[in-house]
């Protein structure tokens, strides 16, 4: 149990949260309202050695799902993101940047196309489901808004796919990257997809039904074993390395989604229509004010970037690092996120 | 700093976070993205007779403030509140339960009606910003919804009034339950309003300009020595008794107000349109399945209520309990509140 988090009904456990503190868990962080594992019995450099080289297995339930529903669902999700959704198929995960009217990014979840009427966006930490619920009842769309009994396991690492192909059959290797298919689990039929918060391969099961959730993590434990599994989470040294960028750290809702790498999924074509356009073409137009950068520095330590860490040039400011820590492969550098 | 929780950018700091870890503080909770203080050197029961004999210091900074003003703000405000606010005075503060279409509680604010086009929502954990967003976005209206750099500071107990009186004058002393007036702070216009998630009495200071926030703290605690004034934050046993509901702990999206005994809030005599207003009508007209009470009950411990602890009579569960605590005024027995 965490010393300095105080718990209560308010910060919601998970199916997995009793396994994850049988397995030791030293620490959590709160993301959607929901308990995120955040460090077990390894130091963060041991778990980067293992995450490159075996297998682990996240509880990362905190990903909530947002689904829409209905017959104007793909209408309210292409409105709410810049990137062109026309082309997406079943079974396809896209990362959409969400926007406000001002460009400034609300989320940048995964969204998952199940039908062509009903979608789950999986979200970073901010209450999109409140968002999509107020877009909803202020145009009056023909949808439904909710959050299902979701809650999605990772498992991350060069030998993930070794064992849940063993566990759950060979057809999961078909599933391509930012896919998903579906597998059965105690005679359910659960979605799988190939992505994860890792740049080490790996797959996220969608686990719909809450009661499932410490049988399917004892399984996968057990059958675990003879690929070394560790419980794990995302780790910090290498999603900065990856290049992976975290909501809340290196973006706000003060960030456009130009500055911060993604004009790639942005459609500035005038092809669809989306909240937040007349602004983000101005940004276009002009040129965005900043842009964020992977940056390698020596130095004594590195901050936790609880604020935005000055970088200066002389004296004036020229940036900031937002998220930084040691790097055990490059050896006394940091690898930072900056901007 | 806290064990148990992980810091970063995402977990938003205070501007009074430095003073806060100056004082002791023990552990943090998240609410709104950003740390609330949940313990000091005391315990709970400490400070519990402290917050009834004395005066506290509480950095309640997470209780974010949701501007919405322009031409269309009372109507927007008016729509997501089954509270009648036509009545409503500049200077007034109003509880106000917050809804979805299905009557569900999306948040329980305080609303600050700043002007006749301009108000803050003083919210609990949840993206309130957000929703009104969307429905502004979604319905066109004529308003600007932004979170301004608003950081409440609570000074809360019995003597908080005779030490606020003594530094900033003794207007404050006319400012009535519920109502907010102004303060000059270093040269600035400052929101105080007497209020506060205690039964103790005490005010809410609006503190507009994050770097004010230390000075003021500072100028705050050295004042309050001679009041015996002690760091603290909303203390479990004294809200309980008192029967101070908490969003998240007490009501969730699928509660509705009328089952939390909100329904004095609630206008259903047709005189106003809000979200959720037929659904809740149906409610009313079928009475609600549940109904909050507090409790007293002996045990030999009381659950931390993670989870809702059930309420059986025999082998049936007839309700349970959504936060519940030792109360050392009742001695051996627990205050609780549950449906």
């Amino acid at each position: 149990m965490a010393d300095g988090l105080n718990m209560s009904r308010r910060i919601r456990r998970t199916p997995y949260t009793d396994r994850v503190e049988a397995a030791g868990v030293r620490g959590f962080s709160v993301v959607n309202h929901m308990l995120l594992p955040k460090a077990f019995e390894r130091s963060v450099e041991e778990d980067y050695w293992h995450l490159k080289e075996h297998v682990q297995i996240w509880d990362v339930s905190c990903q909530r799902q947002v689904e829409i529903s209905g017959a104007d669902a793909a209408a309210l999700v292409q409105w709410m993101t810049p990137r062109n959704i026309s082309n997406a198929k079943i079974g396809d995960c896209l990362y959409i940047p969400i926007l406000d009217d001002q460009a400034g990014l609300i989320n940048d979840p995964v969204l998952l196309k199940l039908a062509e009427d009903r979608f789950w966006l999986s979200i970073a930490d901010s209450d999109v489901l409140l968002y999509a619920k107020g877009l909803a009842l202020g145009r009056g769309l023909d949808v439904i808004v909710h959050e299902p009994d979701v809650y999605p396991l990772a498992l991350q690492g060069p030998r993930a796919e070794a064992l849940l192909s063993e566990m759950f059959g060979a057809e999961i290797e078909k599933i391509g990257f930012f896919k998903f298919g579906w597998i059965d689990i105690f005679g359910t039929r659960q979605l799988i997809a190939r992505s994860g918060y890792s740049r080490q391969g790996g797959f996220e099961i969608y686990l719909n039904g809450a009661s499932l959730g410490g049988p399917l993590w004892d399984k996968i434990w057990q059958a675990g074993q003879s690929y070394n599994i560790s419980p794990g989470c995302p780790n910090l040294i290498e999603r900065i390395e990856g290049g992976l960028l975290s909501y809340g750290n290196e973006m706000t809702s003060e960030t456009n989604p130009l500055e911060i790498g993604l004009g790639k999924y942005c459609s500035l074509d005038g092809a669809v229509e989306f909240i937040g356009r007349p602004a983000l073409e101005k940004i276009a137009a002009a040129g965005p004010d900043r842009l964020i950068h992977g940056v390698v520095f020596n130095a004594p330590a590195c901050p936790t970037c609880a604020v935005p860490w000055p970088v200066r040039v002389g004296k004036s400011r020229v940036g900031a690092i937002t998220s930084g820590i040691y790097s055990p492969r490059l050896k006394k550098k940091h690898w930072a996120v900056a901007y």
